[in-house]
């Protein structure tokens, strides 16, 4: 058994984490604009306090009990659950002692001035602003490799903290096989389809949040446990799987964003619902990764989502909500203008195959940054180049171009490719799916997503980080994390 | 000065104090019913901290830099805010020591507890559910009132964490005026009065919010530094003076409910974005005591929201937000019904002269448990007697009867005298500012109260703890606290 001093310890973190999950879901959410400053403060509280008992003697004497500190060898007298999250608290416990108290608290520091100047760089579109700032976050995030300690190359110190297990060794190749795929085959889409949907007229917010909430309840998100608000960044958050909240944009030109939002979100949101109670506070009771929780909301924007079922279903609805705008528009005109492929500048913007050649160069930027030392000033040059190379558009300024994306100013460096990687395991994911749940598509467009819903949950969110992005990869699919399922599907989809 | 390690360990505690803030606001704003488990233990993790770091060896060193901690004297060398600040910060800790953690979290799981067991037996109207958990309440409040110390009898050392400086011996006979020369009063009134305003129809909630918000906006409320939502039970709370909160519930079958709501709610919203940020942490930049904190609350809800200038403004607002339900009724009509006076059961729903029996009745019992040692089990007969005796009505049942507040299942006694306090003083400041601002009732009248909510500010709101309630009287009007300005408020209102 995992003794329960450091069962109490865990959860106090944990329940420590979930305070401050509300304090940024407040920020985003509820709080007047004056208080950002109060709320650093308040966020800085929290953090420095979890940092604190996870690395305090108290922690460290609980943890004895259970595994061999210097060997991080696990005590016998515990079942193989048990053995496996005390693997991953130690592995945690670790990390959190590489980082000394000064090291957090002069990085958080750092993130809320360079978030600060990445905010003002946007607005001016003056790279130059933001400069300087990058410059430290990426010193910053060197030496936090270098504390955390790598194999190979720092980048995989930084990528392993998203996505465990993950190497640049693993992922350039997969990512170099994809792209060199995609690009032919988005030749042809672009030459064959139709032009892209335009939508004429006002879409009242009030009636799109309806279907939206009335959606999220199909998807059997728990409304007794968690909630859905609006904000200018979707985002999902929680703070107990009692307590998980989502939000989502509505866009009074379009009820796209909003939908396709919701599918997104409540898919992240199931993930953070399904997760076992019993073992809140341990890795058990955790996401397994990052590149998983991608999988769970692009299985249900895209693979869901962007699916003739399942609008088959909803349209019906969304015309009947907006009936003297849609009215006129076909099912499968609508359809075909969901699913517009075409190469865009903006990564949040790009349709479900286009995507990924914006996350390629984001990764090739970060290994630009960290195995080949570029110097931050050439950044936008290579960015401009990249995007003219993988996508032949020309970004007009830094706003719209490499000042796009939070990441970079939050301090996030390996984060992206977890974008592409969920995307190939949801194809994985899905085409397994389709072949244990009999009717899937039936279900898909009658509007019934119970059945699908449970078998996410029992095949990947009660596991929790007791099965690696591999593990869930192979034991459910019996295959390696590829690029094959979402390749297939994309031909079948847009070339047959 | 107060040397920075103090100054600093103070705002930390402050910045916790607004996250517990934020976790119960949460609670009864947004949070998801089934995350109340979660919630509890979060609220408690932060409280523990609070406690933690307030009676640390940390704290009592950075203490002992200014103030002799045997004597409480202070070190030479601060100037007299400073010196005020100290003395309040070495009695709040004097407090804090002499607490141990273990009561502090026994007492906070009692709460919890007894809250519970209150809900269902209000929910039951059935006072034995509650009795048992409200014996070991008392008995903790009189271990705290013992732990804590005090001079005359225990009552005082709970009368004192709200309204510090107030006893028995000066509440008592103050109570016992008031309550003599209201009875007669009120027997007058309840002869002359006409009837009840009936109400008929429904009353569009989104238009009343649209309606306080405008009256919240023209107190002067800043929603850069703050916010109004919805509730069951209207409040106010505050994270720090960048982020003050309150509540108010919209009721379809009137719109007084609301208005009285953001007056109440709105006054002490005020008092919390007026206070001093640049002491925030410390005593002066919190509010004086919970009897100064009623009067704002109290000074908008009655003396200006209860007032003839102010309907002659607002009721044609009001009619054009609801031209079909209110164009019957004139103003002078609609005046005397929002100012109708009777006994009644509920202390929540009283008019403003009865409300005082409520807080009489309940103060007596306080008395019969903390003074005279009665059984819990004979506190409803008590209840019924006192509420015939004073208002000649009679509890038809327990949930109606001594169920119907939340207060002592909180823990809290000694709190309910600080309302009719605050109503005392609220009084006494609107003479003052009568006097002091010269066509105070003609701004009221045209819905300006810019002037008045200055006053408010400069007399009482930026001085914090820095002034006693009994002190801002004095300085602010020349006098005692008194029953005076209300009783000659109340004859010229009701009587002339």
């Amino acid at each position: 058994m995992i003794n329960l001093e450091l069962r109490e310890l865990l959860t106090h973190i944990a329940h420590l984490e979930g305070v401050s999950a509300l304090l940024s879901w407040d920020q985003e959410v509820m709080m007047p604009g004056n208080a950002v400053d109060a709320r650093s403060r308040q966020s800085e509280v929290i953090s420095e306090q979890i940092h604190r008992l996870h690395t305090s003697d108290e922690f460290r004497a609980a943890l004895a009990v259970n595994v061999n500190l210097e060997t991080g060898e696990v005590h016998s007298g515990v079942n193989s659950i048990e053995n496996k999250a005390l693997v991953l608290i130690y592995r945690d416990w670790k990390k959190a002692i590489c980082l000394p108290v000064s090291f957090v608290s002069e990085f958080s520091y750092l993130i809320s001035q360079s978030q600060h100047a990445w905010q003002e760089a946007r607005a001016k579109s003056d790279f130059s602003i933001f400069a300087p700032y990058l410059e430290k976050v990426i010193a910053k995030n060197r030496e936090k490799a270098t504390l955390l300690g790598f194999k190979d190359q720092p980048y995989d110190g930084l990528l392993d903290e998203f996505e465990p297990g993950m190497t640049s060794a693993e992922l350039t190749p997969l990512f170099l096989r994809l792209r060199e795929s995609l690009l032919p085959i988005l030749k042809i889409i672009v030459q064959m389809q139709p032009g892209a949907l335009a939508l004429a007229g006002k879409f009242d917010v009030s009636r799109q949040w309806k279907v939206c909430q009335k959606l999220l309840s199909k998807m059997t998100f728990d409304t007794d446990r968690g909630r859905m608000d609006q904000s200018t960044h979707p985002f999902t958050t929680q703070f107990h799987p009692t307590d998980v909240r989502l939000t989502i944009r509505l866009n009074e030109n379009t009820p796209l964003e909003a939908i396709s939002g919701t599918l997104h979100e409540g898919g992240h949101a199931l993930y953070e619902q399904g997760l076992s109670p019993e073992w809140f506070g341990t890795p058990i009771g955790e996401a397994s990764s990052l590149g998983v929780h991608e999988s769970q909301s692009r299985i249900w924007e895209n693979c869901v989502g962007l699916s003739l079922p399942f609008w088959e279903g909803v349209y019906p609805i969304l015309q009947e909500a907006f009936p003297e705008l849609l009215n006129v528009i076909s099912l499968d005109r609508f359809y075909r203008g969901v699913n517009y492929v075409s190469p865009s500048l903006i990564r949040v913007d790009a349709d479900e195959l286009t995507y990924h050649m914006h996350i390629f160069i984001r990764y090739e930027i970060e290994q630009l940054i960290f195995r080949d030392g570029v110097p931050v000033s050439d950044l936008p040059g290579h960015w401009n180049r990249l995007y003219q190379d993988y996508l032949g558009v020309a970004p007009p300024n830094d706003a719209l171009g490499i000042l796009q994306d939070v990441h970079w100013s939050c301090g996030l460096f390996g984060y992206f490719p977890t974008y592409t990687l969920g995307t190939l395991m949801s194809h994985q994911f899905f085409d397994q799916a389709l072949l244990e749940i009999e009717g899937l598509e039936d279900d898909i467009k009658a509007g019934q997503f119970g059945r699908f819903s449970m078998w996410l949950k029992d095949k990947i969110h009660c596991h929790g980080r007791g099965k690696t992005a591999k593990e869930l990869v192979m034991d459910i699919c019996g295959q390696e994390i590829s690029e094959v399922s979402f390749l297939n599907y994309l031909k079948t989809k847009y070339l047959s």
